[in-house]
């Protein structure tokens, strides 16, 4: 055997995270710097704590890849993945610190479809949908010193009353439970559309597996979708949740906040926005104001 | 706005990371529920350290995405992720410790191919390569009593004479390259091929983009890998190094170890050897005696 050679290389668990440090030193833009010297910091730590094996370094390999090839058009397995293990809302509360009073935002999920429809205010975005009871949510969107904005746009999607997104469900042709609604001059909008229901995040892929593998459930609390924005404002990216909802405290992705949920009424009488809404009884409202903060200069 | 109940949700960052902790309580299998944990403390503690953004977020998003989908039976690029980030070094030295006086092992990388032709002892696994230097390589596989150990399997692959492997050119229909050869009952093996180059590690995908952002360079030392087992034996994953290759200290997968690094010595005359094997002058020869360590129990 021919070998040595009087260099010294990496031969300790803590040489080789020093030499991976020392190889991103040259990083021209330091914020690239930052993150890439943060993370193999923070991931060789966590190897070394564990001592993770190689057969453990397979399987996340594996686990990796399948998650990636589950993306496409349709589905974002990694948003998932995020949004499950906390890392979502983690992300949230430090990267969309609102100002007291505007709305609070939450996970962005794995079901937003760009190209929404645009409908006309009042217009019903469950049309066709035969299951769960009809429900008007109506509400201003304002500035922080509460002004109406007009033209804001609410790009809004939710499940449907049988617990799937459209994107879930390869029969549909068409986008279904979604819309971009637009504020008038007064700042109100008017939604149709059926009353949320709780439903299981996919859990046919990667993330389903390691959620049984920790015997964590994969139910999400009834809520509707929203990225709020308007020319001159911040977007905000939330959610309204149904009071009633029993999983409020066990969100499977972690995204509930106080001042998202809403008090959804039954009527079992016809009102006269109802009637004007051409809206069937019994039906369920709820209002919520969203409140923008300034564009960022 | 109707809003807020009495129960208390995560509100801060550390609220977030806790109540994920918490979710993994009941994990079953303890080992699952540590390496869990461990990662959620990390991983946290990283997109904490940075103040991760949104926009970072969804570029992490698109990056492992893209990363999983650039995978097929001839590529994977979480490997190469893993390889360039130290990360399969660092699993690898805590993984494969290996007693005194056995072979030490290195990455796997991405470019193992399953299936690889059986070949005889001193057959040409470079067979109609025109290009590069031939290469005669020799040893023999012991156990680390120095006992030759019969009918050992070194599972040979190694990039061409241009510095790529043949899962990286399209064209070719065959493996090529590669090889799987046996020890005799004197535990010695020959392997004919072309004298390794260096080479760069693709840098078309995710990968590519991290290193060019970094400023990091794409370049392995010479080598040829081996897994090398046999039965009662515990395999070894490892490469040889050619001593005189300028890039043993920037390896851009950190797999460098002082003792895989081989003479390659150079011959401008035939030798009984090379004349016995139908090798054309000139050529390199090296001897690397690979010792295993006994299975383990």
């Amino acid at each position: 055997m021919t070998a040595t050679t009087p260099t010294k290389r990496a031969t300790t668990e803590d040489d080789i995270t020093a030499e991976v440090l020392r190889r991103y030193e040259g990083t021209p833009d330091p914020r690239v710097k930052q993150i890439m010297q943060s993370l193999t910091k923070h991931i060789h730590a966590f190897i070394k704590e564990v001592g993770l094996t190689e057969k453990e370094w397979f399987h996340a390999i594996d686990f990796l890849t399948r998650t990636g090839q589950m993306c496409d058009e349709r589905r974002q397995e990694f948003i998932l993945l995020s949004d499950t293990t906390g890392v979502s809302m983690l992300v949230d509360l430090i990267s969309n610190k609102k100002p007291i009073g505007a709305t609070e935002s939450t996970v962005f999920g794995p079901f937003h479809r760009d190209g929404a429809p645009e409908r006309e205010l009042g217009t019903n975005m469950a049309e066709g949908e035969e299951r769960g009871e009809p429900c008007i949510i109506t509400g201003t969107v304002t500035g922080l010193d509460g002004k109406p904005i007009s033209g804001a746009k609410l790009d809004t999607w939710q499940a449907d009353p049988g617990g799937f997104y459209d994107s879930q469900r390869p029969e549909l042709d068409h986008m279904h439970m979604r819309g971009i609604y637009t504020t008038g001059a007064d700042g109100k909008y008017t939604i149709v559309t059926t009353r949320p229901v709780h439903y299981q995040i996919p859990s046919d892929g990667p993330v389903g597996e390691m959620l049984r593998a920790t015997k964590r459930h994969s139910w999400r609390p009834a809520h509707v979708h929203f990225v709020v924005s308007a020319e001159g404002y911040e977007p905000v990216t939330t959610h309204i949740f149904d009071s009633i909802d029993p999983d409020l405290n066990g969100d499977a992705v972690f995204g509930v906040k106080d001042s998202l949920i809403c008090e959804f009424r039954s009527h079992t009488q016809p009102s006269a926005e109802s009637q004007k809404l051409g809206v069937k009884t019994p039906f369920s409202a709820t209002e919520f104001n969203f409140v923008l903060a300034p564009a960022k200069k």
